[in-house]
């Protein structure tokens, strides 16, 4: 038997920290989102960074580069982190190197474990089988919001912590996952709903990103399951 | 208007830093509870501080310590943090310099904000009053474990949301906030049951602790908001 655990916020995975662990890299809004559609649209590769400066450094060796920070596109660079920059031309059979306010922080951060995989809903059940087939221990690794914890990705902790519950492989749950859980059971079927009240989701209807939550708000939109290969995702 | 924030861990106080705020320091399982108790059986001061070593200086020097680590006495002190340490002439009219495993790091750290007061279920209507009768802005801060979420502390979080947010003084709730009140309102009038799942709470029930738990667990034991003045507690 083994042990599921939440970390709410990159900032406290020191103290949840399980080298024996899968981790599960999450950013609901938007990063994992739109890598897990990046990866669907043939992109060849993924490289998360942490920051813009190593960002620019990428781009001055000619790599095709994505940047955003508080949820807009940094000037100067070719993509942002909307799932829809990753459907064309431009990005298929490409590699990409990426860093965002958040996600790739929870990716880097959580490379320190013994495997990491990227998650949201988009490959929620991919995600699920990958570690049900697996028989280590899960850590569900929250970007938050700037450390923060934030709604979506904890909910999508929750459903995720649910299903492996569900599955009776894992008799130890963290308190986080205690609460992610029944946090989840609360909201389900109603999300969008529950998530009207994000700070989160107001900053980026304010930046008339409708279109992109409820593009990452989709269950099941591919079975890619991204996974970080020494410091890159590859296509599989 | 003004906000409640909830910060689940003293690891993310710096994301939600506020320095205008009323910090609120819980931990229900048993610092914080003990502090409330001790107030109510005329303790006249309580000195938090970080760290062992800190509290052996403070032993040297003549003062009555209470020193706590793994919900465990430490040996060569005076008392714990059982709330039922507080009730006896040992501790009454006497000033008593006090470390707890996570408790008083979250006072320690919330010090940096406009005011630190000690909340519980012992005294959650008490501070409820304290909070209203106010107009500044309010930080929930959780003692967690070792860092970690926890349910207890979050759990009484959640409970002091839901009766801010009723008060219609409070216009902003953070995701945490949100978070923590409807984990509430789904564990309301089952808590006990509800934490029996809890890690902290199978440690301590180990330990033997059971009549802690239980006095911990009342709501209203006391009218006693114990508020940090310069580095300590004072009675009122």
């Amino acid at each position: 038997m083994r042990k599921v655990e939440v970390c709410f916020s990159p900032e406290l995975y020191d103290s949840y920290h399980d080298e024996t662990a899968i981790v599960v890299a999450i950013d609901v809004f938007r990063a994992t989102s739109a890598m897990c559609a990046a990866f669907e649209h043939g992109v060849s590769a993924m490289l998360p960074v942490m920051n813009v400066d190593e960002a620019k450094a990428y781009q001055k060796k000619g790599y095709l580069v994505a940047a955003e920070r508080q949820g807009k596109r940094v000037e100067g660079f070719d993509i942002g982190n909307s799932p829809f920059d990753y459907m064309s031309d431009k990005t298929k059979n490409k590699e990409v190197v990426i860093t965002t306010t958040n996600g790739t922080k929870a990716i880097v951060i959580g490379s320190k474990a013994h495997e990491v995989i990227v998650g949201s809903f988009l490959n929620i059940t991919a995600v699920e089988k990958y570690l049900l087939a697996s028989d280590r221990n899960v850590m569900l690794l929250c970007a938050g919001w700037r450390g923060r914890f934030n709604l979506e990705d904890s909910l999508f902790a929750g459903e995720l912590v649910e299903r492996l519950h569900r599955s009776n492989q894992f008799d130890e749950l963290s308190d986080s996952a205690i609460a992610a859980r029944h946090f989840h059971l609360e909201a389900e079927g109603n999300i969008e709903a529950y998530l009207e009240k994000s700070s989160h989701r107001r900053r980026l209807a304010n930046l008339n990103l409708e279109k992109d939550i409820a593009f990452c708000l989709q269950k099941d939109y591919t079975a890619k399951v991204p996974k970080l290969q020494e410091d890159k995702f590859l296509r599989e």
